[in-house]
């Protein structure tokens, strides 16, 4: 691939996103070659991503031109390309547009969703990690209301009006909250020919509560604003199977419905030519180096740090990209390289409206001042000034109108095909 | 397809343009039961698609939920289908999703590219009549540089610089005066490996003129203007063949280029079972009723009224529209329609930053007084209060920046594959 030769160091980073994007900016005036490859030109702020598939946002306030962030560093080189393998005896990547050979490399290529094996899921549900695939899931449920408008068939109806979601983490809680908010305040506006008591927003955890991850508080609060919202609440229930039209559950409760949103987990998505644990993450130092490797580093999802194993959140991402880039420097210093440390600021997830829990290291809160809190934080992470107008314009615009803009089915999805059973192995 | 049944007349206009929407907004209160058909659920306001194709400004600002139109109005329905046939004898409209008895018809299906029967163009080519193909626009011109980037060919490099567009009405002017402004402020600060130098905008035109359609002022300045800015403009000359990789031209002279954006021209876009004329337009008589029909009307570009013709514009079209749900509260009383006359108020068409002509019917000018008069003109056309916040944002961010937040490939484009000269008829 067309680079510029340099007689100083090339470090190449995959991946764009919270880790790789961290590790970017914090080597500025490093006294190396930078080079950034992603599949996207553009990073994605993938906490708002719900907001995308609900019809809150556009694309363009929760992701951010890569070039633009970068176009004012020195020796910095971004490179669209998909990574296909590492050549690790020669120190080449190999991608979809040509090789590039690395001194040290940087994979923070991330996470993708993970269905467990299950094919038939895999193949009929709705994942939500990416811009395109909330995109897809927007039209999905806008198409699902045109039909529903347009059958005379009552269960047929039902199935294209009822939502249910699988995982009660907070991807799953903040759709299942948004969805209940357009249920509520927005479809019945935009459908007065439809009977909304036929819909329900359904929420299936596996586990005994929902945001497993945060204190007893939030989970308890988020499961009450939820129940108020009119959301069906599954817990100690497990997704067995997906057809298209029915989810079958480990109680053996069936729910009919067409739309299933798949938000149960996500797993390492490493590159080829390296080794993963089996669930896709790379096992690394306290330092963040590959085992056994001298110039190999794994950063955010993917790194799995023996002894010291993180959850693969966004703040980890961002913490471990900062340290990574102060570790590399020490690095190419011959300096021995730090163990890194997690530094929990606290988490936090909204449900809707005035509606949010926040657990902070001392101090747990929920309702309208954790919603506010989200609310700010949320703006101040986002890249750019011109993203937070436009997002905070949006908020201001929905919360004043009880209405969003933009229920706009530009691509619309298609619908899958159904599957023969036989066929299913081969998928 | 799924329909109230109504004692009172149903009257279905098909599409939610410019004519089709402001027939339907006009038609608010009639003692009838009016039904919407078109194949997407939003508006689109297509004088300002050039800025979604030159990442100015996302499709929420220019289009609009068509359903948010019209959830106050009463006796009204939306239906998201793709118009089929009109089955004359029997007052059917025939659907992808069924079919809609009507009794009386309003044909508003507008405009569609015109490649003029060439096959080769219409394969290369880039049209941009519709949102999504002014994402694919953006998409391809973005993934360009990127390859541009990447290749060492050089001449590889150059074809993927340079963009061609042919037709110099308002779109080819507009497109060709943002891609100038692209290349001067923007591409060069996200590609500063790229020699800006190697990449020239081409705008082509077959007149003798620019805006032909507008003063001869305003064709020579919108000419100094596009010159000022670097753009090649090539007049008296006809595109006669594009290969993916060369325009030729009627001149001889030949374009080494991979983007070829046709604006050259648009044709009626009529529904099969009604007549249309060689230009694919529908005559109608002065009062838009279909020549012979009873109960079939046409506005807006299809529109070809015998003995007045009117220029397929959008300002045409509203007033088409408005007027014909006048007309048709005339028809319902068995009062005598009245004939359309067009009150032509002006017209205008930006170049770039401080740059815009503007033909009053007594009064003509150019320059920053024009650019800010289209500009206050549009926000105010645009549909509903937060589009034109959101758009200004945009606009004001641009201008005080020299920059646009949304150089993104959400989707990027599939270049279109090489033709066989023997499949070539069969495309």
């Amino acid at each position: 691939m067309n680079l510029p030769q340099s007689n100083k160091p090339r470090i190449v980073i995959i991946g764009g996103g919270f880790a790789g994007m961290n590790v970017a900016k914090n080597l500025r005036n490093i006294d190396a070659q930078v080079v950034l490859v992603d599949k996207n030109n553009f990073h994605t702020f993938q906490p708002l991503l719900y907001q995308v598939a609900t019809a809150g946002l556009e694309p363009d306030s929760v992701t951010y031109p890569l070039r633009k962030i970068f176009n004012h560093f020195n020796n910095f080189f971004v490179r669209i390309a998909s990574a296909k393998k590492i050549d690790i005896e020669n120190n080449l990547l190999i991608t979809d547009k040509g090789d590039i050979e690395y001194d040290l490399l940087v994979i923070a290529t991330g996470a993708e969703t993970n269905y467990f094996g299950n094919k038939k899921i895999e193949h009929y549900s709705m994942p939500m990690k990416s811009v395109r695939e909330a995109l897809d899931l927007r039209s999905l449920i806008l198409q699902n209301f045109e039909e529903a408008l347009i059958t005379n068939n009552i269960e047929e109806r039902q199935k294209l009006m009822n939502i249910a979601i699988v995982g009660g983490g907070p991807t799953g809680v903040e759709l299942a909250g948004a969805l209940a908010e357009l249920k509520k305040y927005i479809l019945p506006k935009d459908y007065p020919d439809l009977d909304f008591r036929q819909m329900t927003v359904h929420l299936i955890e596996g586990q005994d509560r929902l945001l497993a991850a945060m204190s007893n508080e939030a989970s308890n609060k988020a499961e009450s604003f939820l129940q108020e919202m009119g959301v069906q609440i599954w817990l100690n229930t497990f997704v067995e199977d997906f057809d298209g039209q029915i989810v079958s559950t480990s109680t053996k409760k069936k729910l009919p419905t067409k739309t299933l949103i798949w938000a149960a987990g996500v797993k390492g998505s490493p590159v080829d030519g390296i080794e993963s644990d089996k669930f896709g993450r790379i096992p690394v130092d306290e330092t963040l180096k590959v085992l056994g490797s001298d110039n190999l580093f794994v950063v955010g999802d993917l790194a799995a740090i023996e002894g010291n194993l993180q959850p693969m959140l966004a703040s980890v991402a961002c913490q471990q990209g900062e340290f990574l880039a102060k570790n590399l420097k020490l690095h190419l210093a011959n300096k021995a390289m730090k163990p890194f440390v997690y530094n929990d600021k606290g988490t936090m997830a909204t449900i809707g409206r005035n509606k949010a829990v926040v657990d902070l290291p001392n101090f747990k809160f929920q309702g309208r001042l954790a919603w506010y809190a989200w609310m700010f934080i949320h703006l101040m992470l986002l890249v750019g000034f011109r993203n937070r107008i436009i997002a905070l314009t949006n908020w201001v615009w929905n919360y004043i109108n009880y209405d969003s803009g933009i229920r706009l089915i530009i691509r619309p999805f298609k619908r899958k095909e159904l599957l023969k059973e036989d066929v299913l192995e081969e998928v």
